[in-house]
């Protein structure tokens, strides 16, 4: 094999190095940054593109404690057994935690954050709220789809995290339209549903990224960014205290060859 | 098939939920820490299993913002393609750039934590830290190994964000013994090897972790946490700006069937 | 943390071990499979639950053998970068590759195989198969979407894979109903766009799996087989003849703070 | 931002493709390799850059066979509760499983490949055959170390699949100077640890994997090859029987709040 020069033309506007300096969104990293915001507020940052105020990153700071853990999930299990089995490659045990951050679990916030954004832009293109929610919601029920951001199947009668977020929301000053449409939505599935259907943390979640200018693209990233914390602790629990040993051991004995009698 | 009961006996002390509430190390998440903590904070609550003193918290935010980005990366890279090729399952690529967070790149963060909880322990059984220092340091140079968390390639002459993080670490009174000692390792390096090898983030970041009480074994964790927040900044821009086409169609001028003349 | 004894009631009829043997699908692995029978043949037995005729493994292998590899891909950077940094963890390098099989690469599989699926299951309830064919493609076209399996951005003109592969499971007698449902696919498909739209090869690859009992939703399973080859080869190249380094350069330069003039 | 033009000097010579052809290792996918090789020959084909014999592919199904499944592994539950979480992604799913080819498991046929390669060369240089082995195998016990390739923690008095894969090599006329030495790694293993230490799957699988010609960093790919076939047939087990709401109800059991008295 012989290399062949060939053209490429690629740029970004997220970050920039050279020998002396490091920038992030054109803001120097050593002087600007490290040591006076927190990384909550560089990630909103670098995502946005412009530095948010206190009260926005107190508010994302609220969304991303309320997911960085509930307990032995499947993604904290699947996290420990690879940690088990490659113990050197913790990026490994992380990623295979992370991948599970699909549309069953934590898609579920990319979904709601989706639906608010098609209602908010209806709303801006002259339409009632209430119908721009209505619309979408029999669009949904209609296609026999879930109604992203409602129902919990542990916390049947509400999840206790949604209705913080709000209050932190609220209290921050930074709840607008996307709140107020996502109340509506609770309102409206309950009637059209005929079901309590109540609002979970990954509904709040999208809605309060929407307000600070996150798109719906990149929630479920924010829920990465999240758990990988959660992962961690769970990955240190593991050096100290593994779980892995006794799940092997009823995986094999739930696949033993049978002895004929 | 049919499936067989087997015991299983597992448990853990990170987190926890019940229909009405979740908890996070003991603590509920709604009334304790969604609102009150910071991201930041609630990971090193769940990691070391104690809440962490807001110097603790300003010193792991400085070591989380330093290692968020450094431009076009090959991990940043990694992500994007992958994005590019599955739009629909972000987790996928965000994972395709943490994977790369190895024994090259940001490994050196925990084989510097690691040398630095070995001298401490040396030193806990007795030796003299610069003794303690050289013996190690003598060790992996005549393994042929590098010194992990000295140099850089592209910061030759010294890492800026190092000299800042250790900033950061005296002002929150945080930086104790662990500085110390990687301030002598940083000096017998150079003695030793007669080169000028400059530290650099990741080790900067190592000794402060262990300040904190994490242990070297989770460090390379904390740079998960921290790139985590940058890929999906990229992925962002790629949705915008991507730049995934022009890399492919580099690559297909680079691998296409030479003709024959 | 004390930990608990839960039930768990689980079983898998895949495979199953003891202390003297191991099984596939109820066969013994050293009596019945190993030098008995090759990958692709155990592959199958593994998934569709049942031995394949040689025709079957024939077609199957001719699948796998397609997609093995197609140059520098996307995929086969984001391994290569990735093996780069984390040379520890060829698992993670090759995984890194994997997950570009998506929606917008190798996922055209599963949409095609989804697509004859549904085709297949209108003729058995009665419906003529163009009839069929055309109601599916209108819904298609209709929603804006792409008809998987047809066209390719490098082969123009027609994707050389694809009538081979037709071929092999005609030679093999393994081409029956998925094939023809496929050919009125393509035929119709220019009739409806006005575009020409030839078959490529992830649209043959799903009819002939389909024809030997892998169903749709483990068509890119099939492609992710074939592909982990391609990947470790260009692993392989990587250690001998790296392209990481230069990549490398480029993305420096190409996010190199600009200096001001 | 705006994108730069960058230099890049890249090539393969694992495949290429152009508008009417795509090649792997300068063969005609379509003329020479779909339809006529199969799926492992042209993956060694792609590894190697030769086209292997009848009895070398063979053998290397023979490996990929012998490890493509071991009942419910922990790898096995990683996919599987994966892909309960994000069926949308199967290739995420596949990768959570493959993540857990580290060290513990099927690392050590790269670490049995390592020592096999580095007493071929020491005997290459001059050594016996007997004295490499005896200074390796001191060095490794020495050091704390496992010896890679033996033991097994279920198969405790001999792995069934070890035995078969020797005969296979045999039999094909395979078996040369890496099984000689592998044997004389058993005997003398037992006489220096003074426990019965038998050979597993993965040492036998490292040994073959040399004569034909792969080197032994790749051997790890040739796993995850083998293991992604398992995976696939997991995954496609739950779609129609699933283990991961058990496996659930069976975590959310073991980290429910305790209720205080």
């Amino acid at each position: 094999m012989s290399g062949r020069s060939v053209p490429l033309e690629i740029g970004t506007a997220v970050g920039a190095a050279d020998e002396h300096h490091v920038q992030v969104r054109g803001l120097d990293l050593v002087d600007d940054l490290i040591g006076e915001l927190t990384h909550t507020e560089v990630a909103l940052l670098a995502v946005t593109g412009r530095r948010p105020t206190p009260a926005e990153a107190k508010v994302v700071d609220a969304v991303l404690v309320s997911l960085l853990d509930h307990g032995l999930t499947p993604s904290a299990l699947a996290a420990r057994l690879t940690f088990w089995a490659a113990p050197e490659a913790i990026q490994g045990a992380v990623t295979a935690g992370l991948l599970g951050a699909g549309s069953v679990l934590l898609g579920s916030m990319e979904g709601c954050g989706h639906l608010l954004t098609d209602i908010a832009a209806e709303v801006a293109a002259g339409a009632g709220a209430g119908d721009a929610v209505d619309t979408r919601l029999r669009a949904i029920v209609d296609a026999g789809e879930r109604i992203p951001g409602l129902g919990h199947s542990l916390h049947r009668d509400g999840d206790p995290r949604a209705g913080k977020l709000l209050d932190v929301a609220r209290e921050q000053k930074v709840a607008a339209q996307h709140v107020e449409h996502l109340k509506l939505v609770v309102e409206r599935a309950a009637a059209l549903t005929g079901k309590a259907l109540p609002l979970n943390a990954t509904g709040a979640a999208a809605a309060l990224l929407l307000e600070v200018g996150v798109p719906w693209r990149l929630h479920r990233g924010f829920a990465l960014m999240s758990r990988t914390a959660g992962l961690v602790a769970h990955i240190g629990e593991e050096l100290e205290a593994p779980i892995a040993p006794a799940v092997r051991a009823a995986l094999r004995a739930a696949s033993r060859i049978e002895s004929e009698v």
